[in-house]
């Protein structure tokens, strides 16, 4: 049966009100999406499929997470194409609906976070967080889903939507699932569409960093084992960013945005080796900016 | 059967589930309050009660709304003649959490609002409407009520309430209930026990007030019809205004904080008859902050 689609709130909500009322206790999985899907969307909709009766797909380009008009009118749109995708994958209903219905009365009423959104992505991006954190509330809500599906890809938004669920009691399980890689280790984005040829060769750098930094980290903890105190943290911080940094400035098409090496939970500085670290990189390839991350176990 | 406390989220939850599973499609009321309850909060959890399956009444002192700490520690607590009111009402959870279960974290993640939160109470009070929208929305998705209770007395409070509601499409209804008064006008206000026998005969100039801007406005009305343009409107409302801060200033215990007729749903300038107008009033009154209003129709 192919995903059936709806472009406003009221007709979302009474199919799923119809669907739930078939069975008591079916639950509802949900992967909130902004179009122009690829396998690593896929992947998550075959995961909600395979964990929940009922699937929904949002796909919903949010303007309020854009800081440049430029960045949203980029934006590569694909919405049949996305709609057979969602369809062959299983989904059930998709949601796909007009700024105008998501946003009647503008964005008056917004959801904030101070913390994890202010480093990486958000030093450069200041109103980013708000509106993804605003919409995907939005979304929950009207949705209702027992579990929703986020790409680690997106690593700092999966910490940030996590600590959202959490602050605000949101009955909603949030399930993190893995980046799919190209064969090269190019992470999939719908933004690697903008990339030309020789761009698309340069933008293997990401990952390599990434290797990179996985090797510093290991020759470091087998040479002088945990650190101690602040400084040693940062310390081994600087040294497995400085090598993935190296990668990237190999790179004469890339310019880096940042490498951070942080705690992957909290995204605060790293401190505690029984704790996963997150190696994060922002780079822009040409016109076209592209995020990747690993994270790491620290404890050996 | 007296109400069942619980003072944890993960306990509260527990029960609803129980108690939702003994019949699909059981409706819950969900009545939220700081405690100190009085005639007024019986009377919402009243018709909480007659109009759901099961009802929830949370008591919760919530600091994040509250601007000045002293306020917050003079604040009355009463929990055990709480709980029997809530009983009596045939409320059937009580839910009275600690502020470290609320707020494990502290408040890094906030609901915010621009427009009607900074009006009237949001002049003095700036940081109090976001800890409302917190609060209330953290307990939305703990207790997931079908319909929440909240009293005409706290008028600004309910207009920004239904738009939380609309904006962030939470799947909730709000019903909003009439203020109780005592037998001389005043309206019922956990805050009333502060006052000293002079404060409590002063305080009754909030309903004279209130009455005095009802007749203006009626006359008003009658001698010249509903207003054209904004400066004919803006001149209704300063009248109305100036005859009900007539009856405070006459008030030698009463300090006038705000006197104000806005839009009822907006709390934005009035500019339409066919719209409800609101006079909204905060007075001092020794040390006890007191407000009160009227919904007035403008199309006679």
């Amino acid at each position: 049966m192919p995903a059936k689609t709806y472009d406003t709130i009221a007709g979302l909500r009474g199919a799923l009100y119809a669907r739930r009322a078939a069975g008591a206790g079916l639950s509802v999985g949900f992967v909130p999406t902004m179009g122009a899907l690829h396998e690593g969307h896929v992947s998550l909709v075959r995961r909600a499929v395979s964990e929940n009766d009922i699937t929904v797909v949002s796909i919903f380009l949010n303007p309020l997470q854009f800081d440049e008009s430029a960045d949203l009118d980029s934006y590569p749109k694909t919405l049949d194409a996305d709609v057979r995708l969602c369809g062959e994958a299983g989904a059930d209903l998709i949601f796909c609906p007009s700024v105008r219905e998501v946003y009647p009365d503008g964005a008056s009423t917004r959801v904030e976070m101070d913390g994890p959104t202010d480093v990486l992505c958000g030093k450069s991006r200041p109103r980013h967080f708000s509106g993804v954190l605003t919409v995907v509330s939005k979304l929950f809500h009207i949705v209702e889903p027992d579990a929703a599906y986020f790409g680690e890809k997106d690593a700092q938004q999966l910490a940030v939507i996590r600590k959202l669920v959490r602050d605000l009691n949101m009955p909603v399980t949030i399930v993190g699932c893995p980046t799919v890689r190209e064969a090269d280790g190019l992470a999939m984005s719908s933004r690697n569409t903008h990339l030309n040829a020789d761009e698309r060769k340069a933008a293997t750098c990401l990952f390599r960093a990434l290797a990179a930094a996985r090797e510093k980290l290991g020759d470091a903890a087998a040479r002088s084992g945990a650190p101690r105190g602040e400084g040693e943290w940062a310390s081994l911080a600087a040294k497995v960013a400085d090598a993935a940094r190296a990668v990237l400035d190999a790179e004469p098409l890339a310019r880096t945005e940042y490498v951070e090496l942080l705690d992957a939970e909290t995204l605060a500085p790293l401190n505690d080796s029984s704790k996963a670290a997150l190696c994060a990189i922002a780079v822009q390839i040409g016109q076209t900016r592209l995020i990747d991350n690993m994270r790491f176990s620290l404890d050996g």
